[in-house]
Parts: structure tokens; sequence; C-alpha cells
């Protein structure tokens, strides 16, 4: 469920036990969350792990290395939510929409690590560029779904659309933020407590 | 509109054209938020401003003492808030409730560089243990108005009030990320965005 087991398994397998690659990287986008990716050195990471800056540079080539694999993880994943809900001929946009929100925050739950890391690049470097680049390529995905639900007459049109979009994912990705410390709800109970409150509303009397 | 015009009027008046202490409070939020508070020093704020470090402590006794201000500003805002819907008794849970998430979003959007600061806040010092616990009081406070606007039958029950709070209030925090970039909506634009969505929810066919 850890961000780490979507590597790629060619990856796998040259690591000491305990200290294998997805252990390393695990603890890379940990170290990066907590301290900033651009205070943290191979050798924080090595002390906090234990081990020599050589056995880190066994299993990976560079600190970008490090970041790009853990970006790509939760890039990865949400692409692939957003294709998948947009190849689905069956689906309403307003579907599609209600489909790409859920399963985002069902990627969130269960990638938290990568995904909070994405969350607080800034784009100081070349990797953190190109992945807030395939951020907003997402967030124009959505907005574009939030625009057609809106054409399709299943949206109501009285909030601006991009406003929309942003505090969907707005809400979405405050889950970073307390998801791990409280730890009392699975990835279900969070996805359908989004999307109700977002396109049901809490209200039970209409005004 | 910016956080320092609530700073209390009876500590102006000592600063220079410019260099006033609402100007240097405002670079110092502003610092505390890029750099990180702990990484500051007032030789940072110091030459950030141009000036000299007696300067600022013209103004100020300490580090502490902006930060103290500036957290201040943000939760007495916030406070007052919770506190004013509180009070009215012409109110049911729910319109408290509605009253609330609206008037937060007001507060952030007049108030957008100290809360922000609030809400980066990490616990590191005995001001900032301070600032969580009454940030801890206000999620309390909402909890409570959603766990009572459920049990009057005005606020649909199959959702957890924890969860109900926490992703208001993520949705509503989520607007320190983007607002300022974004630029194009006013704070009545987004404070009934954010009610609506929330309350009334987005679709406009029942399911």
């Amino acid at each position: 469920m850890s961000a780490v087991e979507s590597t790629p398994p060619a990856r796998r397998g040259r690591g000491r036990p305990g200290n294998d690659q997805a252990a390393v990287l695990r603890a890379a986008i940990e170290l990066f969350t907590r301290k900033g990716y651009d205070a943290t050195s191979i050798g924080d990471l090595a002390k906090e792990l234990g081990v020599t800056k050589s056995a880190i540079y066994h299993h990976f080539e560079s600190k970008e290395d490090l970041l790009r694999l853990a970006l790509d993880d939760a890039l990865g994943e949400l692409t692939s939510v957003v294709e998948s809900a947009s190849r689905d001929d069956r689906l309403s946009a307003y579907e599609r929409l209600r489909e790409v929100v859920r399963r985002s925050v069902e990627v969130l739950v269960s990638h938290q690590p990568s995904v909070t890391l994405l969350l607080r690049v800034r784009g100081n470097t070349a990797i953190e560029q190109g992945a807030l680049e395939r951020r907003r390529w997402l967030d124009d995905r959505l907005a574009d779904l939030v625009r057609a639900a809106v054409a399709d007459g299943a949206l109501r049109a009285d909030v601006p659309a991009n406003l929309v979009s942003r505090l969907l994912f707005g809400m979405v990705n405050s889950l970073v933020e307390w998801l791990r410390a409280d730890g009392s709800y699975d990835a279900r109970t969070v996805a359908d407590a989004v999307t109700t409150i977002a396109f049901d509303g809490l209200a039970i009397e209409r005004r």
C-alpha cells in the first residue's frame, strides 16, 4: 500500500535485506518531505538508514533519480485515473468527474507519501518543473471535465468552473495534511465522504 | 486588507516612513512563510528590508514577538468568527456552521499571509504550540457545530462528523495554496463557491 510498492520490479533484487531499493526510496520520500528536497543530501539519507552512501548509490544513480521515481509514482497513478476515466465512453462527463475525484482520493490514501511530496514540490529543479507541468495537465483535464458536466446540465453553472476544480482538488489534496495523523478512516470511507460532500452537498433541505 | 492592518494602533507610530512596524511585520510573515520560521533570523529580515537589525528591534522585542503577533492576527480573526456565530441565538446550528465556513473563507482571503503562516506552523516552539492548541480549539468548535446540525436533522448523517469538519476546513485552507497566484476572485465569490459546493453540492440531479 505504500508508495514504493509501485517501483518497477526490474529494479529490485540488488539490495541487502532490510535496505533494499524500496526501503531506500521510502526513506528518501519521508526525508524529502520532512526536511525539504534541497536541504537533504545522500549523506543525510545514508545516516537515516544507517548505511554507507555507496550502499545507496548501489541502487540509485543520484538524489535526482530518487526524486524522479517518487514523483513518477504519484503522477503515474493520478494520470492513470484521469486517462482511464476519459476513455470510458459509457460515462457522462459528470460520471467521469465523480469517478476521477473518487479514484484520486483512493490514490492519495494508498500513495500518501509520494503524493505529499508531489504537493510540496516548488519547481526548483528541472525534475520538479516537469512534475509541476504534469500537475497542471491534470488540473486542466479536471477543469475540462467540470466544464463538460456544466455544459451537459449535470453540474450547477453558478460557480465558476476553474474555482470548482481548484476547490475540489483543494479538498482532496488537504487529506495529506491530516489523514496519516488521524489514521481512523479507510480509503473508501474517505472517498465516499469527499464525493458526497462535493457533489450531493451536506445540507438535507435544499435552499 | 493585509494581515498587518489589524495590529493594534497603539503599537504604531514609532517607525520611520516606509519601514514602520506594519511593514516589518508584513515582511517577517512573508519571510517566515517562504524560508520557514526556524531558518529565518532577524539578520535575514533586516537584509530583506534593507535596514539594520536595531531598526527592527526598535519595533519588536524579538523574532518570537513577530511570530506571536502574526499568529495572533490570524487566530484572533478566526476565533472571532466562531465566537460571534456561536452567540447568535436566532441561528440554527446549520446556519451557524454555514456562517462560520463563509466568514472563515473571507478571513482567509483578507488575511492570507498570516493565515498561511498559521497553517504551516509545526509546533517547534512554545508560541507555535500555543497556536496549534488554539487551532485545535477552533477545529473542535467546528466539529461541535457539525454534530449539532446533524442532530437537528439539517445535515446528512451518512458522513462521519469529524471527517466532515476536516474536509470542510481542508477545502477552506487549500485556498492559501493557490488564491494569491490566481488573483482573479474576490472574497465573496470564493466564499459563495465554498459554501455552495459544501452544503448544496455541485450536482443538479439528486441521486
